[in-house]
């Protein structure tokens, strides 16, 4: 397509989310993938009201292709996947595995982590989804410490969603895990990870600057 | 390909999840498209170890298709809803739409109301998702109050799969939200969705006698 990527993602977030806001996702695919993007954003004051036309659950990011408009982080992140054989591998084989692994990510990790977080934050620190999450945690360190990487045998964007979901401090923290610890360090040392990761702070703290003057 | 479709689910199960069990999604996702499939089973009672190496959470289901074997009811559908048109358009826009929702019935609403339900079950009835479970609904109820179906402007797995999220009982019982309620009416009348629901009772009735004989 001639029109260049857009991500929407918010004009500015606190300092608690920095680093962690879901826009990383789609930034570090399309650094992966080598796909030039650009950035516009949404205001994050109103932000449960000014975008439902985009986004009906008012969050961000959401994702522009040309024609292609979409949200759910997971949705623009399969998107990306498509166009991009450093993302997923076009052979049915590979491609099923990554599939299945971005779905594990986000429907049996994140189904469960980010509840259990939820909970956290609000003040109920030993909540009833802790015992759920370590169980869900443990298996896959048994899977990572049989492999290097979840699906095909090499990086995919199974191991950028999975690393995304496994490196919250939080649920970095929810026990000892050798080969899942190895493994988030072994994937946000990439490059892709660190210019998107860089940049999304940068980002905010443009916003900071701009505010202060 | 030549093989038939294969979902693999439990041999049998206890009353309570009967007609709920997640490879509801891909028999109905089969029936829409058309698709020949069987049934294969792996044992209940050793479910948490006995099938690990065909998927690493111990769960069910997993489907099999030539080649391609894959877990995670998500993955599954989507690889199912590749095949065929019934369940998601071939155009980039439809395909997108269609993908957005099958995410957000995933990690948006299901990512709240299966932690919720687990926590209302384990005793916690008034529990910390209530509000923002309450939320999502919301978000999903002003969407549905304005068209028939999420994506394509027809029906697409987008439907199968929140449609299959939102019918949990204690999930239609949180609050009073009338174009969902309709919505959900709606999908599950279609006569594949009642065939899947009807041979997975129907599947698990024939364990039973089995079991008594």
């Amino acid at each position: 397509m001639a029109d260049k990527l857009t991500i929407h993602t918010y004009d500015w977030v606190p300092e608690g989310p920095r680093g962690f806001v879901r826009d990383l996702r789609l930034r570090w695919a399309a650094e992966e993938a080598g796909l030039p993007y650009e950035v516009r954003t949404i205001a994050f004051e109103d932000r449960q009201t000014n975008h439902l036309d985009r986004q009906p659950f008012g969050q961000a990011p959401f994702l522009t292709d040309g024609d292609v408009e979409l949200f759910e982080s997971g949705a623009c992140l399969l998107h990306l996947a498509e166009r991009s054989e450093a993302l997923m591998p076009s052979d049915p084989v590979g491609r099923a595995q990554t599939l299945q692994w971005i779905m594990a990510a986000l429907n049996s990790l994140e189904m469960v982590s980010v509840p259990w977080w939820f909970l956290r934050i609000s003040g109920d620190r030993d909540n009833g989804l802790t015992g759920w999450l370590g169980s869900r945690l443990d298996h896959v360190e048994a899977v990572l410490a049989e492999r290097e990487w979840l699906a095909a045998g090499r990086f995919t964007a199974a191991d950028l969603i999975m690393a995304d979901v496994l490196r919250v401090p939080a649920v970095r923290e929810h026990g000892d895990r050798p080969a899942t610890e190895a493994y988030i360090r072994r994937i946000i040392a990439r490059p892709a990870f660190r210019k998107a990761h860089a940049d999304q702070l940068a980002h905010f703290a443009a916003a900071d600057a701009q505010r202060a003057g």
